[in-house]
Order: C-alpha cells, then structure tokens, then sequence
C-alpha cells in the first residue's frame, strides 16, 4: 500500500509519499482499499502543525474518505467485501452524548487519516454511504457532511419557516444549504465574490450578501430579516466574523460555531448574547447516528456534494495548496484508488 | 349581528339562527366582523351533545374562524380596524407548558365560537392571519392547521430523510401532508377510496394506500418502509385504527394522536408500545407562538389549505350534514360575511 | 459451569439445572463468573411462554445481574480480570435513538440470560457498576434499576417541584422512589396494603394511597395535587390501571408506560389524554449512557435497591413462585456465586 | 407615593427622592403598594449609564421587587387587594420562546423599576409569590431568582449524579446552589475570599475554591472531577473567567452565560468550545412560566433566598455603594413599605 505522511514534521516539505504492506485486518476489524479522499480546513491546520500537542507526527492526514471493503477480520458482522463505506470523523462516538474522550477518536490527528490506498478501521467505525454518490462526492461525508447535519439539528431542527444564514461556499456551507432547502428553511449567504455569489443563487439561496460590497452585512441581514433576524446563524469564519454573527441571530436564536478560518481568538462582546439569550452550539461533527440521517435526507432528496476539483493521488500536496489559496467553490478531493 | 345557537340543546334541530344587537368590544376586547368558518370533526361531537359536562347549550358551534377588526375596546394595542385576524382555537395558551385550564379555553364549547356574522374576543386571542389565504382558507388554520403543525412538531420537529403516515383526507391531514412536505419528509398516506387516492398522489403524497382495498394496511406500511415501520404516525382515525397505527411506528417512533373519528374507545395491546419505546403525543392544537410558526411557514412555502365546500351562512346546517357523510377531500366552510 | 434453563419448553416444571463446559470467550468477549441475578415481571412472562414467538426455547432466564470479570477475549481493552461487571439488557443500545433491532438484543429472551455461574458477552455489552453495592443489590441494575431511571428521563427531566405518581413497591418502584426523591420531586406512591403503605413512607414517600382502602385512586391522587394531577405518572400496572393512570396526570403531563402486571390489552379511553395533551412514553429499559448515568446518581446519593429475598442458586424455581405470588417489596434475586 | 428616580442623568449623584400623586390602576393593570426591592449587578451597569442607548432617564430603577395590590383596574380577574404579589423582570414573556421584543420589557431600563412606594403594572406582568419568604427574601425572585432556576433548566434540566460549578457568592450564585442542591447534583464552587468559602460550604456546597488561593482554579476544577470537567458551568464573571470557564466543562457540556461582573470583553479561545462540543447557553432571566415553576421548587423545599442586608428606603444610595463594594453574600435590599 501507499500512502502521505507527515513523518518528520509538520508542513508541506514534510508531506512525503511512502510504502509499506498492505496490512491485514485483526479481530473486529476490516481493511478498506480507498477510492476518494476530501479536505477540509482543519486539515489545514494540522498541516500547519497547529492543532495543538495532541497531534504529532509520524501522522497520515485527512479525515475524510471513502472506500470499498477489501477483508474482513475475525468476528467482524453487517460488511462484505465490495461494500463501500466510509469511516466515521470521530470513530468512538455512536450516537447520544458524545464519550469523554471525543477528541481522542478524530480521524487525521491524533489518529491516522485516510490519504492512503488501504486503511484498517475497526468495524465500528465504519458506515455504509449512499449509492448515488461518486466517490469524490462521498468522501465529503464524514466531516463535512455531517458537521452540516449537526449545525441544521443543535439543539432543535430547523424547521419550515425559519431563517438560517450560512457563511462561505466551502464543503460544509453548501452542503448546509442542500439540507437547509431539503428541510424547507429560508437560507441566506454571505460570500466573498460576486461570481460565487451568483453560483449559490444558481444553487437555491433565497439571498445572497457579497462581504466585500456591503461590508456592514450583518446589518443587512438583519434588514433581509425585516429587523428580527435568523433563527440560526451558521458561524463559519472565525475570529473575523464572530461578533457579526451574533449581531445576526435573533432574540432566543441559535448561532452554531463550526469554524475558525479567520483565526481563534475572538472577541465576544458579551451583551450580543446576553440581552438576547442566544445560544451558542458548537459543533464537532456528529455521532455515528447522525451520519445515518444526513444518509437518509441525502438519498430521500438526490443531493450530491459540490465536488470543486479531484486530485490524483500523486498530487496530493497540491490539494493542500489548493485550499489554502481559497478560492475553491465546494469540497477539494483527491483520488485514491488509481494509485494502487 | 346574526348567529347560530345550539339554544335549548343539541342536534341540528336545536341550531337555529337568531339576531341580537352587536356589541361593543369592552376593555382589553377587539370586535370581529367575521369572514368565514370552518368545521372539524370535534363540531360534529359537540353537534351531538356528546362532548362531555363542561359543553352545554346555548353555545354558538365551531371553533375555526376569521373576519376584519371592526372595533376596538380601551387598552387595545396592536390591532387596527380593517386588520384579517383570527381567534385561537385556545384562548389561553400563548406559548410554553399548555396551562391547566386549558380545556376552559376553547371556541366552539364551552367558550362561544365563531359562527356568527360578529364576535368580541380579548386581543391576547387573536392572531394575524396570512395575506395569501382567501377567507375559506384562513378559517381553517386556528384547529385543522394548527393541529396539522404540532403534529408534525412533537417531541422533535419532523426532519427530511424521516417517514410520517398521515390518515385519512380531512382537513388536519391534507394541511399535515402539505407541511410534510415542506420539511422534506417521506409521506405515506391511507385513505378510503381510489379517486381519493388518486388525488393525494396528485397533491404530493409518496404513497397511498388504500385502507379499502388493502385491509391489512398497517403490514403494507411496513413494507413500504422496507420492515422498519414510520419515524411519525398521525393518528386520526381513534379506536378501529389505534393498534394498527402502532404496528406501523418503527421502534423509538412517534404515534401524534389527534383524532376519534371512529369511536373513542380504543383497545391498547400495550407491548406494541413497550417493547418497541413507542412515545404518543397527544397534540390538542397548540398554542399561539405554534399559530405563528404555523403561519410563517404557509407564507413561505405559499401553502393553501385545501377547501372542499363553501356554505352560505344560512346553509350552516347543511355543512354540518355534509361533514358527517365524510365524503369531503379538505375542509368544509360557511361563509359569514354575506350574511349581515 | 452450571446453569439453568428452559430446554424443552416454558413453565416451571421446565425449567431445569444443567451443566456443561465453561467456555472461553472468543474474539471480543468477556467470560465472567457470575454473583448474583435478579427477576423482573417480565422474566414470568417468559416463564409461561407468553411473550411472543421471538422468545423460544431452548433459553437461559433472566435479564439482571453481575459477575466478575473471569477472562478476556482477543481485542478486548477496558475491562480486568476481577472487574465487576454487569450486562446491558439491550446488549446492542449503547446511546441515542434505540436501535431498529432492540428487541433483538434483549437477555433472558431472545437471547440466553443470567441464571448461570458463568456467562460470555460481547465487550460492548458490558459495564462497571457501582462499588457500594452488594452483589444482589447491584445485579437489580440492568433492568429493572435503568427503567426507573429512564421513567423519569423522558421526555424531560424530572424537576425539584414537580410531583411524580409511582405505583406499586416492586424493584422499579422502589427505585424510582430513590432516584425521585434524589431529584428533589415530590412523590406519591399507590400501593396494595397497609403495611406496604408504611414501608413507602418510611422510605420518604410523600403520600401513599391504598387503593384496596380508596378505590378511586386516581380521584384521590388529583385531590392531594389540588385538583392538578401530576406532572408526571408511572404506568406500572397495564390493562387494570392504565385509564385511572391517564385521570392522574395534569394536563401537559407526562405518562410513562412500563408494566403490564394485570394484562396487555388496555381500555384507552382517548379524550383523556387528547383534551389534556398528555404525552405517553413507553420506556423500554435504556441505554448504555442511561445506565452510566444511573451508576452516577446512585454513587452520589449512595442509593441501594431495596432487596427483598435472595434464594440460593439451587432455590431458583422458588424465587420465582415468590415473585408470582407477589408479596415481595423490592426486588427478589438468586446467588450465582456460591453454586459453582 | 415616593419613588427614587435617576433624573437628569446616570450616578448616584442624580439618584434623587422625589414624590407624586399616587397613579390609580387604568384598565388591565394592578396598583401594588411595595414592601421590598432588591439589587442585582445589572442595576449597577444601569447607574452608571453603560446600558445602552436604550435605557434613558428620567429612570426609577431596580427590577426585583415585591409588594401588596393596593388596587384593581378594569378587566383584571385573579388577584384581589392584599395579595402578595411580584413584578416579573420580564413584563412581555409569558413562556415558550422569547417573544422578539424581549429587551424593550424590561424593569428598571428600559421600564421603569420598583424602587418607589407604589407601582403600577398590568395584571398579565405580575405574579404571587411563595407565603414562606420575607418580604426582602421575596423581592429577589423576579430576576437573581428566575436567572438561577433558568441556570439550571437549559437546554435540559440539571439531574442527579451531574456536577455543576457556580461562581461567586452574589444573589444568583447562591441561589442557584439552593437549588442545585435540591436537584440532587454535585455543586462545585469559586469564591474569593476563606470565609466566603467557609459560609458555602456550610450552605452545602460539595467543594470550594478560593480563586486567590489557587489561581489555577479551572485546572482544580478539572482535577477534582476526575479529569472530566463539569456537566454544567454557571459563568457569572464576564472577561476576566471566560475562557477558564469554558475550560472547566466536560465534553459536550454547558456553560451558561450569566454575567459581565468583570467585563463585557471577553477573549474567547474557539477551539475551547469547538473540539469538546460545548453548548453556551445565554440565561435573560425567563419567563413568567420559569418563574411559577421556580416557586413550586422553593415552596416544596422550603428555600429561602441569602439576604446580605435590608436597606432603609431612605437609604438607597448606600445600597448602590454596598453592592459596588462587593463584599456581599447573597441579596442585597432595600425596604420600600416602611418610607410611605
């Protein structure tokens, strides 16, 4: 098998492409030979070498990917071989409350990620994915997919009616706007260009804020609102945009923190949330249970992923480069399984 | 003003039509000219006295109604004459726990309703009704469409990917089947007649069935949810359809019950309910912030409710008689406003 | 190893003691060497062969106990040899939404039970309890200690102020005193005589009605809450209980559905719960997270289940009989330990 | 009747006593003769004039009051001359979700507040209080009182075996203890000064940490939940605890915002919330349903509110300047009746 490590460091120059054999499924587990791999920001960061002390190299990155099964371990029940499925983001977390040790269980650090040909994961952490889906399209489910799903359910679904506003036209922003339709919500954007702007509209955005031409779009949002604002704010960009989101939201609203592109350090003008008794849901993906309804609402509706770009395998540090340029519309992925 | 009056007792012989002086809304009252009416089901029960203690004659029937701000008494905010409102089918209950005086507060018995060409209700029980409804169709919101949204809200909103059955073609259910939609659920539907079932196909429904034809209805949802049973059961039909309606719940699902249309003696086989973690939600309407929900999700989605008949004000008696022969495909109105 | 089972068909006389070899547990398993097992009703719904096809013979009963962990499979982590331990009763629900297979996994039918000196089950299935337990006291928890958790879980936490009805002084009831008190709820207990009723109130019981002295319980249960009725109501009882039940909670309330001792097949007279907007949760035992959580609070407070009689693994015929005849406050278990 | 009333500006310099005729009730609305008021932290922001553009003077201040009805207007039903009764903080929210106007009800800014001899309100803004307080006990309820129940109920209610950790020792802090308590939780606490933790732990508190003893004090928190932080964070300092707060959450807990004792800037660190999935509840008091169910809780467990010191009415500005001081624990007070 082949694979990308980050074995000496962190950093692209540290990104090297190694071999090894193919190992073989132990007891409760199953080996999956790879098709499709996906980014996403935090991939970025862990890249950079910023994800804090719990990450270290020797590390394969990405945490999003897809596979079909090739062998199957001892004890293993519920998997053949040629199903495709898909690791979960966080392989401990099932379904209720998430376990204590959460972080511990993440996909492409602190554990090993899916950029490589082959991959053993115990059954556990494995799930079917819809069959409509191309393989680049499904392996945007674990972590973007699913964190979309989580942000359109904390701590009550949306619903018919209500407002949401979604920031950006990464994997996470559109596939919330395909749930948040499919759930029949109104969805306002915000982007950063007038051609992506355009794009979403073509996607089914009720409305659509270019940043850089009204740079007071809070503001508008809340003239788009007729004044009240959204009933759930989709906080996407970080330290630069965390006030504004707030501003967004309306009295008893909901403002989910997914994201910090922008940086983590914000400053949080307490009173936004205070006289208006917001609530504030961070979102870290989702259980295995979750993963399983954004499945469902997928195949019920027919809605596929917007896949920007793939990759050959060979190319994977230009993946990387390609999200930290950022004018990417969708998820970046690159393919796995030409490379056996 | 005119009004129908059950007035020395029950049965249509006793609803006659008299006339009294309008009156004058007194303080904290607003004054209706009503619009239109609406019947449900629960005005055949309390037509036939056999409502219980608390609904005793004289009683002006039905609970589903509209008209114009006409006047308003002293301390009144809010309102402007001309405004279209509606009275809440519970006076009492704005948002929250339900109170406990909740059965005290509803139009049509004990509380006088709305089949009358003038009401005075308190301004805390009106609400402003959707612009895009004609007065048919905005009549029937305050129980059918209010009832049809709490069903669908209990105790977690509906989400797309999830499976709701609704009964029958009344009023409750064919508003139900339009705001399933809108929250991108599956819809199954059963019903007494292939015409009928022809149009519910036409409205959207996923699937029909017809009870007729397929005795064994609850095994055919079943199987049409692949062995696993609905997220969502709309309980409508009462006694002959309670244990089939829970035989069709999937394990951990929901049974919304609302409704017994035939009969109100039900046999409960309570291991259908244990064994499987069943929860039934008995869902009386709803308060005023559901109206509300209720209301912006109709403007959003443009939803109209179905209207299957038009009587005059002077045919009030033939309404009733044409909701108990049960052929109708939505609800059944009277107008009130030519009347005066 | 020894054990007892159900080979060539239910009843009693049925129900014999045999012996083969102790197995070793395979890939992912646990063998342990059990303590002490506990009945529930259900286990003498087994015992007549009334439980439905899924539960057949051959069949080791009962779902409750605990044991020592003896030796540990292939890919086995978090468990000791000397860890005491019980199985889950739904072996496969570990959080969340119940599984569409939950019946599937219960013990003491379909699947092999407890009455054994020793058992193998999957990893997954297994958790720590409490160390300020004797051994029967801990082994009431799969069952019957999680019901009573889950029966004030759902489908809101009970409260400091509100008023909970629990009927009976079987192990659930008792337990469901414990955990109510320990909530800070007010309790009112329905019972079978006089000296029960005492028992009830030296355990903190804020009230207790004998309903061979009052016949008209539940009239008696509204009178002690003002005419309000309660917040929320154990169902224990099934068919003789279940419309007196629905008649004692308030409007809004809750009823869980957990028992059926006096039959299956209720009268639900449905206006009692459509006009009250009652909620009926029929709880099914819990998860694996509502046992953690049960295993806190009962740390905590230092709850112990009351423990009516333990029988010698070799009296295990006669535990039944007991628990049939139905005098018994608190639960009635069997020693595992000492037969070996 | 005499009413304190912040003039011609903001400062305890233009807190003047003045006088005016005693208002009689118009339609819908209650004359109460006050007995007592209490000050909360938020009334010191209110003095100073940082509030916001929204609350002006001419001012009464205070929210927290209590007092007798003197008289009754037109159309009011349910309280008679004499009874006990208590403004809500929030005059418009009646339950359910906050209505969108929820800042412009307000007492004490933008209403006027209680700190005057006689009051008027409407009857839908008032409710009775328990019999078992003191009138200075009694004043706290509206908003410390109501802000620690609601503390304790989003987004689900505190339960037995859960730990939560409250600051400080102010009216709120204690409160919410009480209360906490009573719910069968473990309560963790931060407090400034030996004696201050002394007095806590005598009123229950599970453990107690001098914040100027041990500045590390989010990192003892940890340490004396076994690692794993609180299920429920009451963070009542502003900027100055913020972060540390978040830091003493468990995965997937709450944090409930509360307060800006230390300002209204917080530094907020994303990944805190973001990789541990924490929920951050903004608490705006609640509603007049949060408040019946406060007085249930208090009523069945007998709770009285801490009562630091009862001010003269004379004496108000020493009450502003006692509480600016910070040596308080718990409420602090002002008698209204005595000064008529």
């Amino acid at each position: 098998m082949k694979y990308w490590c980050f074995r000496d460091g962190f950093g692209l120059d540290n990104l090297i492409l190694l071999e090894r054999e193919t190992p073989r499924p132990g007891s409760g587990e199953v080996l999956l030979e790879m098709a499709a791999a996906s980014l996403n920001y935090r991939d970025l960061v862990v890249m950079r070498g910023e994800h804090g002390r719990a990450v270290q190299p020797p590390l394969i990155p990405l945490s999003d990917g897809v596979g079909t099964v090739a062998a199957i371990g001892d004890g293993v029940t519920g998997f053949d071989v040629g199903d495709r499925v898909s690791p979960l983001f966080l392989q401990h977390w099932m379904g209720g409350a998430p376990p204590a040790d959460l972080e511990a269980g993440r996909l492409g650090g602190p554990l090993d990620g899916v950029l490589a040909t082959h991959c053993v994961f115990p059954a556990s952490g494995l799930i079917g994915i819809p069959a409509h889906l191309s393989d680049a399209q499904a392996a945007t489910l674990p972590c973007a997919g699913v964190t979309a799903w989580s942000a359109l359910s904390e701590p009550q679904p949306l619903r018919p009616g209500e407002t949401v506003l979604i920031q950006g036209s990464g994997g996470v922003a559109l596939m919330a706007l395909a749930l948040a339709q499919a759930a029949g919500a109104q969805v306002l954007m915000t982007t950063s260009s007038e051609q992506k702007a355009e794009r979403l509209v073509a996607l089914g955005a009720d409305a659509v804020i270019d940043r850089n031409a009204v740079p007071s779009w809070a503001r508008a949002v809340r003239k788009a609102t007729h004044g009240l604002g959204c009933d759930r704010v989709l906080e996407l960009g970080g330290a630069a945009t965390f006030n504004d989101s707030l501003k967004t939201a309306k009295t008893g609203g909901t403002v989910i923190l997914i994201g910090n592109v922008t940086g983590s350090n914000a400053e949080f003008f307490l009173p936004l949330a205070l006289t208006r008794r917001l609530r504030l849901c961070a979102v870290s993906v989702g259980s295995k249970q979750d993963f399983e309804q954004l499945s469902r609402a997928m195949e019920q509706h027919g809605i596929e992923p917007e896949v920007d770009q793939v990759f050959g395998f060979d190319e994977a540090p230009d993946a990387f480069r390609a999200l930290e340029t950022g004018g990417h519309f969708g998820n970046i992925c690159i393919a796995c399984s030409d490379a056996a």
